[in-house]
């Protein structure tokens, strides 16, 4: 204890860093090495420029499969007056890439000409007595001169280059054998924590999956580093050491992973301090404060190891890497800096953030109807998919406390652009069935009508309210209308009132009460819930199953007020069931499916109709033409039918179009 | 001979492929396969979707360091009213990520308690006797509930989605430990041809180094599949067909490289109808026309092989990889499909192209002021550099006959868009520094001054006329003017009056005749030029040597149609000293820097001063920064110094601004 850190803006992190790095003569690239020009040497970066050493082609060849002659030959050449070259010393027959004879100084392409054979016999047209022409052409006419491509001594390609299949070629035909590239930066990674078991593992309450590491070493294989990575090392000091020095021994840059904040078992700045210099403890970016960086001396080799302290939390050492790792990497490669590829794009809701830190927001971008927006996703440092459904990253700088919805972004791309050109943003209600559509809307038959489905689950009357703010392409939704017990009409009269949309039913579905296998507390019905004792776990209020929930309670007159737990809310079917499945809860209201996936015991209330909302603007168009086809794919219906309580009979009917 | 090919359009040709692809079962990916979720899994595609094993967290974890509490017992805590909870009964300490001990329902962080000793000495805060706490919280507080992240069952990745360093650590969250992937397709890549010689041998007149294997190798890995390289075959047809036969066997692709067209060693077209089909021969697409495709039937294994004949120009096979290669690879694989980078652009100059073809045209991009341009570079099927250079393709189809200059076109981008944004288009005059200043501009110390020079060269005059159309940020130019004897002051005021502009000094250098070794003709001048037997070799008429060299021509009362080959031009310095050196031309008028480069003789005959021209909205501007730091680089004015003929003691001075 006692070690309270003090975090240090991103910029004066990155400065420090800068400053170590000349201390340590390390700003440059790290060595070059030769290696042969094979197919092993894409993806390298030269160490040096290349200068040609031979012309291509190095020779004066043919470009033609015809006769070399010499031009001044057939000068006054016309169609009604042919010249006529006798085979050898005024023509000479040339494959295409046949050095041009001594003397000749063009080609004529074999159909431009007229054999003349000694006898009438035709025989082979390559080998005639003479030939006749009837045009004359100038010199050099289909021969590629000698340089015509590259010219010895010229600049092939220049050092910092990252090589791609076309420039092994022009390499190889600049008559390069062997080229100097920069030598790789190794980079070990050591993850440490008595809490850690490795990938494969079955993991006890308390114990943690290692995959940080994992997830480190790739994006050192993808930045172009070699990743050695060292096995588990629990949280002891001395045994951390001993592995810090050896890695130091034999890395350029050692990534030691988790025990970088200020907890009870975090060694990780003491050891660094130890074995070297700590530069930098706690950089003020979200999500990811606890970062070390600093350097490591070497006991038996020559010179240092760069260290970073990577927070444990899997986004923050995810961009830590980013931010940190990436940069480092590149600069030792000698390559040219990498712009990110940005896009603007419009927030559909206010992100606030902590005035002193840079904060990296990540976001699911795509294009509806003219604009292109960027909704925030989960900003929690343990939410990995946040990073893995992220399509870019929105970065506040410090000094930014929020930015309101509408505003427009910078988004740092994660994603070529033009695959959020062919996003559907599905915002409303949450079903299941919405990940197998996601499936089958990714891999059709046809690859051009390939979409991505991105979805976001804000509940029945989140999704109108997108739609009404023309942020969504649909809307899933299942709002009960109390007065006439009807489902979705009413909905969308209301909250849409001015927009053209079109209703398609989607799935008939059961809801019911979810409870813990073999329902230990007895319960049967809404009724049970007022006990004072169950413990519920509800759905926030623009949630469709929230609405059902409160028109049976009232026609039951149960007063909310008497359900413990009505006010812990979850955000998907899922969530609730994996609340009651845990233990957190002991009963939701929920669809059957999300109940037997967590395995939890079911009884059957409702069913319902859930449909889509699709503006009318959308509606059959070519973006979402594939959305229609899927709601008829015999597969796709067969795999919806499959799911427990799940109805397709009306899938795909267009319910209303107004 | 007999063969004459049937081009045919690219869709017709995609559309047998697809044809014979369904016949022989082979449109999906070619199988699955089971991986362990490590590093090796990076860039792999996934075969099957993968829903999650397990929920992430798997239990409910604390969030913070401090105590585990029921937040039923701070009810009513308030600052001046703290709540004393007994440790053990009710508060236990936890660190971050512990599980959350049996019967508690919150954490409350160690900073927001204040500890209770037995004693009066201060000990453990982690062990005090009680704890007090001035504030109540609600349920879940600062608990990573179990599935916060991932809810067992859930969709965590989609079939068809290529595996990213973040997603492995998906996976494993979600308690995967293996995965099932596609099968990595094989491709057996075999060279072809008696003239051919391994990358590092030298080669003679009429040989060729083989590097289009080494280049589709790289393109078949960057794409995601195995490439098996054959040695190189000579054109014999039996043994040919063995080969072809035993690639079959073990490959699913056979890419037969050159020896597709029809002259008479194209034995392709033969050996694949003989083993199997020829679906496609001949593809009516400019750079690349005979391309074969068409199956192999195995003699051992089961099924067929697919094969495709690729052309021998290195462009040409390039983009038959690009046309044909890639996307079978990717299907194959089961990506999505992905759409190409592209980006509106104006071409700088007009294109025409034959109506039947589906023209590929390799550009170079940049951003002049507000304006996108792209440049067209060399057609030539043979000039692999202007794919090295290109920054993108413009596809003109079937049907269009040409582009006028000025004209929007969709450039399918082959760098990241970013690049272009710090690109200087450098239009004018060619001179051997610019491929020195370019590597200068390309490597600055501060990566983020890095800019990327393209130069195109259309002498001094088509330098000007290009400033004036707004197409360039600078112009190198050398123009002498016949009535003062001034360099390129009255050629900035006649050819662009209406402009601000900037000379800046850049070179003084050498002008003269450039020699094969010995001088053999015994030129001394350019009077002996006018012997008429004496091959000259000259400038384009926009060049400024071709000027210098008219100018004194007139001067010295020597006709230009007294001098042989002075229609013959060339469009560099570097171009002329290859025509020299390679008995093309027996004398050309040059810079002594290019004629030593090619080993030549030179004699000295004029010095001039070779200038930039930068337009006034440009100068010193940020892009342009760099460049005006270069010319004061010492490093930079050394490197031009050393070579022959270049003086640099006016570099960087600003001649004129006006």
């Amino acid at each position: 204890m006692g070690i309270y850190l003090q975090d240090i803006p991103l910029s004066e992190a990155k400065a420090r860093l800068r400053m170590g790095l000349i201390r340590l003569n390390r700003t440059g690239i790290l060595g070059k090495e030769e290696i042969a020009l094979d197919e092993a040497a894409l993806g390298r970066v030269l160490a040096e420029p290349v200068w040609a050493r031979q012309s291509s082609p190095h020779y004066h060849a043919s470009a033609m499969d015809g006769f070399a002659v010499r031009a001044n030959d057939l000068t006054g050449a016309q169609p009604g007056h042919p010249r006529q070259l006798e085979m050898g010393s005024q023509a000479i027959y040339v494959d295409t890439g046949d050095p041009l004879p001594a003397g000749m100084d063009a080609v004529i392409p074999i159909e431009d000409t007229q054999p003349v054979y000694a006898d009438a016999q035709p025989a082979d047209p390559r080998h005639p007595q003479a030939i006749l022409i009837r045009a004359a052409l100038p010199p050099w006419s289909h021969v590629r001169a000698l340089g015509e491509d590259i010219v010895a001594t010229e600049l092939v390609l220049p050092a910092g280059h990252t090589l791609r299949p076309i420039d092994l070629g022009a390499l190889a035909a600049s008559g390069a054998s062997h080229i100097t590239v920069c030598r790789k930066p190794r980079v070990a990674i050591l993850p440490t924590g008595s809490e850690l078991v490795e990938v494969g593992k079955a993991a006890q309450a308390g114990e943690i999956i290692e995959y940080n590491a994992l997830m480190l070493a790739a994006q050192v294989m993808e930045w172009g580093g070699i990743a050695i990575r060292y096995p588990i090392t629990p949280d002891d000091e001395p045994l951390i050491a001993a592995r810090v020095q050896q890695a130091a021994e034999e890395a350029d840059l050692v990534l030691l992973n988790a025990g970088s904040s200020a907890g009870s078992e975090d060694y990780s700045a003491r050891v660094i301090a130890q074995l070297g210099e700590v530069w930098v403890h706690g950089v003020a970016v979200r999500p990811g404060h606890p970062v070390i960086l600093g350097m490591l001396r070497r006991a038996i080799g020559e010179g240092a190891a760069l260290v970073i302290g990577v927070p444990g939390y899997p986004v923050s050492a995810a961009l830590t890497g980013e931010i940190f790792v990436k940069p480092l990497l590149h600069g030792w490669l000698g390559r040219a800096a990498g712009e990110d590829q940005t896009a603007q794009a419009a927030l559909t809701r206010k992100i606030t953030s902590p005035a002193g830190d840079d904060d990296y927001v990540r976001v699911v971008v795509g294009r509806v109807g003219s604009r292109l927006l960027a909704a925030p996703l989960s900003r929690g440092a343990g939410v990995i998919t946040s990073l893995v459904r992220a399509d870019g990253l929105v970065i506040l700088p410090r000094g930014v406390q929020g930015v309101e919805a509408g505003a427009q972004v910078r988004v740092h791309l994660l994603r070529p652009a033009a695959e959020m050109e062919r996003t559907l943003f599905a915002i409303g209600s949450h079903d299941l069935t919405l990940d197998l559509l996601a499936q089958y809307l990714a891999n059709p038959a046809d690859a051009t009508r390939a979409r991505r489905l991105v979805s976001a689950n804000v509940g029945s009357l989140g999704g109108l309210a997108a739609l009404r703010k023309g942020e969504a392409h649909l809307a899933g939704c299942h709002w009960l209308d109390p007065a006439t017990g009807e489902y979705n009409l009413q909905a969308v009269r209301t909250y849409l009132p001015d927009t053209a949309v079109q209703i398609m039913a989607w799935v008939g579905r059961v809801q019911g009460l979810m409870l813990p296998a073999g329902n230990p507390r007895g319960i049967h019905g809404l009724a049970d819930l007022a006990d004072g004792e169950v413990r519920f776990i509800n759905r926030q209020p623009a949630a469709g199953t929230r609405a059902l929930l409160d028109y049976h309670l009232q026609k039951l007159g149960i007063p909310p007020e008497s359900i413990r737990g009505y006010d812990q809310e979850e955000f998907t079917h899922l969530a609730v069931a994996a609340a009651v499945a845990s233990g957190r809860a002991d009963c939701g209201l929920g669809i059957a499916a999300a109940a037997r996936s967590q395995g939890l015991d079911f009884i059957p209330l409702f069913t319902e109709r859930y449909d889509l909302i699709i503006p009318g603007e959308y509606a059959n168009n070519d973006l979402l033409a594939p959305l229609y086809e899927v709601s008829q794919n015999a597969d796709f219906r067969k795999a919806v039918q499959s799911l427990d309580g799940y109805d397709v009979a009306r899938m795909g009917e267009i319910v209303l179009q107004c």
